[in-house]
């Protein structure tokens, strides 16, 4: 039970990912060698979910100034500081790439008396450290999230937090696999995700490769299957959480809320501290991006409709805190209010 | 304004259709000449859509004892009881299609003086009066639905009620047809209503081709629309309304009715009185059609999904009335409460 698949590594001197555009018709490795490949592999997606842009943006960084010929600190700073503006345009929502970028500039910056060769090794000791922080974290996700589920649970996910979009466990996927370790019989429903199908490509196929039931289902058959009395938990990702509980996440996930509220079913957001922004009141703040319309005229490449038809393809949205039973962090799990509850977590 | 698509007509002794599973790429017709290739079209979705598969129906029981050799009335009787019950089992959810059968067996039942070779003329002509009927009875709903729509406004659907569902004028699209054709101007935002994208495939593409302006989401984005304030109206159609006012239609529809009451915005099912089924005291005694489950695994051909993976796929679900705020049938808006609005319409 559980999952040993790396999304993520530094190997042979490359950031290797599994490209998951490909999945699930092929289980593709690349091999990234330079800021460029990192950036487009972000951007288009290729490597996805915040924790996992995170670590790339830091490995990302670290390759951009790799090859940094001089020894001179402020050269070597200020090559730093723009390879990690590049990065940082790659994708606007998740806090984590910040987050990761920031902590990186901070250790060049905490090594001006060090010898550049030497910072170079540091950049790359402190990105794998964020995946075995993000491993060690998420492990902890999941057990914290796990006293949530009872046995012979159905779950509802939607996009995909798991093995793929983190170090290795996930964060909602996470309690998932900590819970079916626990031997607690669960059934996941894996909502498919449009446009880009993170949770029929993704979710779904790394929850077979661990051997944990799941059911497919389109999007627009949530309602359903709430109302069938199927889930009798919601646990989603989050991209970046506000200081008032509200949290961007990907589009579809506050029509989810809806139902749960409705329905009356819990619904928990699960997240590192890193993805909260306690410098954002509210979710008015966070910026969304609007990706290509053609994600939406095509489904996995195949065009579906009309070719010149007007499209809005927002990649997230923002879920209002009312909605929000409770969010799950690896220092245990926040119910409301939680401007007061995040607050002790992040600080304590 | 408007459009003029026939999707379904009798042209030179067959049944023609527009082949819904081919648009929006190609725009191809289907010459159907036995009862057989009928409820091939109606099973495969072809033909869709619950008053075109209503006239498909009556098509399909004609061809089906079109070529009855003998000239006996009970011999041709038991072949027209025979046909009606083949084509009763394409598709179990919309009560238009027994409602059709239902009609031209008791056409034949109330010819039984007649000689057989004028009971199938007497057959073609209720079949084409049933494609003249449903024009003016879409016509009417549109009408009568148009009042609801006020310039400028946004209106969401999901699936399709259009020209391509019906002889002409369709039932929510009728709404908009008319509301178009007197001057208004509105806003469509269609969801492609996964997995079969109806939305995107049909809706997208009758609107376009009629110059009304849409937009184009996925289903999970639907939230995201109405809490942005764009979505003044949702209209849906149905496929089968019970007397209290629950409906089934389209997977899908269940999620919007409830993110609409959520955000305040008016829910209006658009619907002939030939759906509604007073037999029924409520929604739970509308079966559900389970379709295959390559449907969620695929998207318009493309697989999307590992290829093994467990799939639920209703084809329907059922909208309590209480998130429905009126239905608009040819004979006026019947609001609340619904057991005692419906039944005048339907009785008056």
């Amino acid at each position: 039970m559980g999952t040993a698949i790396r999304s993520v590594q530094w190997k042979d001197g490359k950031f290797r990912i599994i490209d998951q555009t490909e999945l699930p018709l092929e289980l593709v490795y690349r091999d990234l060698g330079t800021a460029e490949e990192v950036r487009e592999a972000i951007k288009k997606l290729r490597v996805r979910g915040a924790p996992a842009i995170g670590i790339a943006g830091a490995f990302g960084l670290y390759l951009g100034v790799r090859n940094y010929p001089g020894d001179d600190y402020e050269g070597f700073v200020a090559q730093a500081e723009k390879v990690a503006d590049y990065l940082a345009t790659s994708r606007p929502t998740a806090v984590n790439l910040f987050w990761a970028l920031e902590r990186m500039k901070k250790l060049v910056r905490e090594s001006a008396e060090m010898p550049v060769a030497k910072i170079k090794n540091r950049m790359l000791a402190e990105a794998q450290r964020m995946i075995e922080e993000d491993i060690a974290v998420c492990r902890a996700i999941g057990e914290v999230g796990s006293v949530l589920i009872a046995d012979g649970y159905g779950i509802l996910t939607h996009c995909n937090t798991g093995s793929l979009a983190t170090g290795r466990w996930g964060t909602a996927l996470g309690v998932i696999y900590v819970a079916a370790e626990q031997g607690k019989r669960i059934h996941v429903y894996s909502d498919e995700t449009r446009p880009l199908l993170q949770g029929s490509r993704l979710t779904t196929w790394e929850l077979m490769q661990a051997g944990i039931p799941v059911t497919q289902i389109a999007d627009d058959m949530a309602a359903t299957v709430m109302a069938q009395g199927k889930v009798d938990i919601v646990l989603v990702g989050a991209d970046r959480v506000a200081a008032n509980g509200d949290f961007a996440n990907k589009i579809g996930t506050l029509g989810v809320a809806i139902l749960a509220k409705e329905f009356g079913i819990p619904f928990f957001v699960a997240a590192p501290l890193s993805s909260i922004d306690m410098s954002l009141p509210s979710g008015e703040g966070i910026p969304i991006e609007e990706r290509p319309p053609d994600e939406v005229r095509t489904c996995f490449g195949k065009p579906i409709a009309p070719p010149d038809v007007d499209v809005y393809n927002p990649a997230f949205d923002v879920t209002p805190y009312r909605y929000v039973t409770g969010i799950i962090t690896e220092k245990g799990i926040a119910h409301p209010p939680y401007e007061i509850t995040l607050a002790k977590l992040v600080e304590g």
